[in-house]
């Protein structure tokens, strides 16, 4: 039962449809950082995201963005899986392994990364452009997931429900399928709360 | 030194001139959050991204906001220092105090905050708008601090470069002083890096 009486929505789509305001920039911003091309893949931003929503341990976020990397990654679910419980042993690029180390810092605090982390990232022909996204995408869901979890969200335990809606967002983006929020919000009312 | 090569200004004013089109909507997410009209107060606002910025030990976030909040707040900067060492001893009203309880959760872990905290909030007064924008304010500063702390800006000690920006911001908002960045940026050209 989420705190506030938020719209029946599950997940992030509960308060971004309570505040339409607030939900412009949060959709643009993930827009920019996974789905506006980029020298990372969609699929490899999508996995850093996960990746940060599993280590905050936020289920709804890394239920979610790791379907849309599968969905970009051929179905590849299982290397979403991998990413999540050891990247190190994962099938990804040595940058990837390099960017990722960067965002786990990040997702710690800010101050933990160090210029060996950054120099080796470059070393694996990480751009500064590269470096400066993932450590936004590492951030952005430590926002993201304490928004979620924070307002004790709807977060669906079938991973169906998850699959789904992914392909939407992998192929339209985050600003088009907002607009599924806002229909589905009037249709479903507001939800009771405590 | 930071670790990519940004634009010659402090804190996050660095990357945002760096990567515009992320910019964009973190001025805005900050400027609906902290600047307009809503039935809490700027002051206590920026207090509260302030005490979450200080929590998360982001010297930048912490003297921008706190001079912000001061700004807002008759230049009140001792109620700031206070509520950034111990909120519940602070001037401040008890739904200030039961909102800042929240975002301390928020800015730990979204999960942490119980469904005590939110009738305490509720019980002091507190809507269910006040309480979504707090817990946004708190999982936004999380990001923020972590943007400014991850890519390792320039954060000046002196206090009274603070100062002289926050009247600014205050009257004017966020996306207005925004502009002020790109000005600044094309008169500050690129630093060197490592």
């Amino acid at each position: 039962m989420p705190h506030i009486a938020l719209p029946n929505l599950p997940g992030i789509r509960g308060p971004m449809a309570f505040r339409p305001e607030t939900a412009k920039p949060l959709n643009e911003l993930v827009e920019v950082l996974l789905h506006q091309p980029n020298t990372l893949t969609q699929g490899e931003r999508e996995l850093i995201a996960t990746y940060v929503s599993s280590q905050n341990n936020c289920h709804y976020c890394q239920s979610s963005h790791g379907a849309i990397a599968a969905a970009h990654l051929n179905g590849n679910e299982d290397l979403v899986r991998r990413v999540k419980v050891d990247f190190h042993s994962a099938d990804v690029s040595p940058k990837m392994k390099a960017l990722l180390t960067i965002a786990g810092k990040v997702q710690q605090d800010g101050k933990s990364v160090t210029p060996a982390d950054i120099q080796l990232a470059r070393d694996e022909g990480a751009t500064d452009l590269e470096i400066h996204d993932t450590v936004l995408i590492a951030a952005a869901f430590c926002m993201y997931n304490r928004y979620v979890d924070g307002l004790a969200t709807v977060q669906p335990q079938d991973e169906a429900l998850y699959r789904s809606r992914a392909k939407m967002i992998a192929d339209e983006g985050y600003i088009a399928a907002s607009r599924f929020n806002v229909m589905s919000a009037a249709a479903a009312g507001p939800a009771a709360t405590t």
